[in-house]
């Protein structure tokens, strides 16, 4: 752990930057993975299922039956856990569905704002070790609300050809239309042009290593949307001397052990606090079982005293941390300078892993400074705005000349035309009806 | 122009395709005007200001006076029609403006969304012979509206070194902070790394040639968020023998005139409607100053009668056109079939035209079908969500365990242990107020 002192704010930048994500080596390969799902489409998913899964997939796509029985594989417990995580996600994401605008902008000219799912939204959940289901609960849900027509979720088998029970129980729960069993690449390349099997989408969401980011990287200079572009994970703690050091250290370590990569930020005005969390974090590194990994992270974590809040927050800012851990004595006064920051937890009882799963806000969010200017994944990721108007003959004739005035000023004469031939037509109309009025 | 009777399904892919765009030939000469200015910022912007604009700027920044002054060389007319415009954007960005979600998810956990602008922004402004002043109201006003702390806009000078006085006015309403000469990629590299006179900006917007397109694609690859991927300018028209035949040549022309690679389409289910409406065309196109440009683009125009209204919107729906128009008997049923497009206009009376400058919606919209997955720029394009969590004792007492168990599934003991942590404290202060309670 590194231990920063008052930095100037010269030394910012470098405090701010993030590791360079270089994954451009892998291009080449990853782009002839892509090609050949694109023009062989299942049978390239199949080979490579074998080549790198170390398996044969018959059936692309998981049976209804399957899927539906997910949870007979489950403990009790697990289960409820989700129902509980899948109750909060939905009620969030429920209240965040934007509603319809309507604004009458001038007489006769009325403007609305429709927000509109995304037809067909493809979902990624990574394999390995252990299941993220909970990832596929923050997708899953929002997407339904939202109202996608189909939501289909691509995951790589494991070694004996299955898909974990939790992945599917949590699909299920969240209304996924179909499950398809391929990842990295070439699931991706799948879901971004199409296969016998597998519908191509309009938009890819999800996380994953870094072939699936490359190959995310690839579909979105392709134009296919996606959802956020890709870094490692971070937190920045906001701390002082009223929270316990166990509670810090535990919040510390929690982002370390994700990945040797994590990013780990300490930041207070009170030096006093430094000593008791690292005992702490000594303490029960020893526990965990991924200290290896957990270790390497923390070793290029920052612990960075400020003589100032305000000049804490604007560091934070600065920052833009995709999660932000707010405990101090201060911390609702603090949490209103918040700027740019992917996902904020506040006070002494709300760790980052509550969010992670369960307290009902979404885990997709913002890393590597990107909360300056991108949103994490919310209902709105799943759905578009539309603007729809009306103009009445009375409103085009208040708002048309202005219009046939500025189509001038920028030399589009047909944008004038359109208004003028509109505008004569309903002069001659009102002429015709005086002229039968007379009669 | 193509017409087309009946596409069978499988046809409907090769008409719903848009014009490759392929600027990677300019992808060299591009980023090395981005390094350029990296590199050597003022200097380089300098530079290739003699170079490309064949003008010298010593000020890069437009004078405070030069800005409030830019009226005094105007039409009032102009103004007045600037200032109807900008009063019409604003009421329909203004009831745009996301508010606050606030849920209690369960007893004692809270989460709110907060929707936070994006700190700073750049706006490009195209050069050439028309001023695109109502691109400037477009983005300045959703701009100011979300609250951004910073709005700077880029075009380039004249050959006189100057900017046209309709573009400083557009800006002054806006409330744009500020405004420098410079155009093309050198532009873009500019805001997006920031140079001695011109800071970075955390998300770049606006349209530009196909310099300015690749510029802003090296940026979005780099990390930099901007507002849309670009292509072609495009309509669909719906329209049956209710409307005037001169009325769709008039739309159906002004789409043309923007650019050769303009994108033009008239479906119907009335084939009796397509003569009249080339009759028409005919005529008024050898009115039309950009004959030329316009006779090109319609060349590739597509005129497509189908069978049923339902067909028809569904290719409407794939193909996702950026701008359509409804000139039916049945408009406002139509309209709630649209699933994917960016503006639409709706019945006799609403020209695409009055969208493109004053009706108040926006007009930098989704082109080459991004409309499936990609808004439009909006108020909410200026924006981000962020979510904040608090949770109290009592809540995490029931949450807790189950955030637990589900970090336990995922294997990730430090995330556990950063709820055990809390839980044990709660518990252990508990049994210190019992005790003290039998004492």
């Amino acid at each position: 752990m590194q231990i920063v002192i008052n930095p100037s704010v010269r030394e910012w930048e470098k405090l701010c930057s993030r590791p360079l994500l270089d994954f451009s080596r892998l291009e080449t390969e990853v782009r002839a993975i892509m090609e050949d799902v694109r023009n062989s489409g299942d049978e390239a998913l199949r080979r490579f299922s074998k080549k790198f899964d170390g398996v044969e997939v018959n059936e692309l796509e998981v049976s209804s039956s399957e899927l539906r029985n997910s949870g007979d594989y489950l403990d009790q417990r697990l289960k409820d856990a989700i129902s509980l995580a899948a109750k909060n996600i939905e009620a969030f994401h429920k209240a965040q569905k934007p509603r319809e605008v309507k604004v009458v902008t001038m007489p006769g000219v009325e403007c609305r704002m429709k927000y509109l799912p995304v037809d067909r939204v493809g979902l990624y959940i990574p394999g390995g070790t252990a299941p993220l289901f909970s990832t596929v609960l923050m997708l899953g849900i929002p997407a339904r609300i939202a109202g996608c027509r189909e939501v289909i979720l691509c995951t790589p088998p494991d070694k004996s050809g299955k898909i974990h029970p939790a992945i599917l129980y949590a699909a299920l729960k969240s209304s996924v239309t179909s499950v398809y069993m391929t990842g990295g690449a070439q699931a991706v390349a799948a879901m971004a042009w199409g296969t016998e099997s597998i519908p191509m989408v309009d938009k890819i969401f999800g996380p994953g290593n870094q072939w699936v980011t490359m190959a995310k990287q690839i579909a979105a200079s392709a134009g296919i949307a996606i959802d956020l572009p890709a870094g490692p994970s971070e937190v920045a703690v906001i701390a002082d001397q009223s929270v316990p050091a166990s509670f810090l250290a535990a919040d510390l370590l929690s982002q370390a052990e994700h990945g040797e990569d994590s990013q780990v930020l300490l930041l207070t005005t009170e030096k006093s606090i430094i000593e008791p969390v690292q005992i702490e974090i000594e303490r029960l590194l020893n526990r965990l079982p991924r200290k290896e990994i957990t270790g390497k992270a923390l070793d290029h974590c920052k612990i960075i005293v400020f003589d100032s809040y305000d000049v804490l927050m604007e560091f934070i800012n600065t920052y833009a941390p995709e999660h932000l851990i707010i405990a101090t004595a201060n911390y609702r006064q603090l949490s209103e300078k918040v700027r740019n920051a992917g996902s904020v937890f506040l006070g002494n009882y709300t760790p980052e892993s509550a969010g992670d799963y369960a307290s009902g806000t979404n885990h997709t969010l913002p890393t590597n400074g990107f909360a300056r200017a991108w949103s994490g994944v919310g209902t709105g990721a799943f759905m578009k705005r539309t603007s729809f108007q009306e103009i009445s003959a009375e409103g085009l004739k208040t708002l048309g000349p202005m219009v046939e005035f500025m189509a001038q000023a920028e030399e589009l004469e047909a944008h004038r035309q359109a208004v003028k031939v509109r505008l004569d037509y309903i002069t001659n109309q009102s002429n015709v009806s005086w002229d039968q009025s007379i009669h």
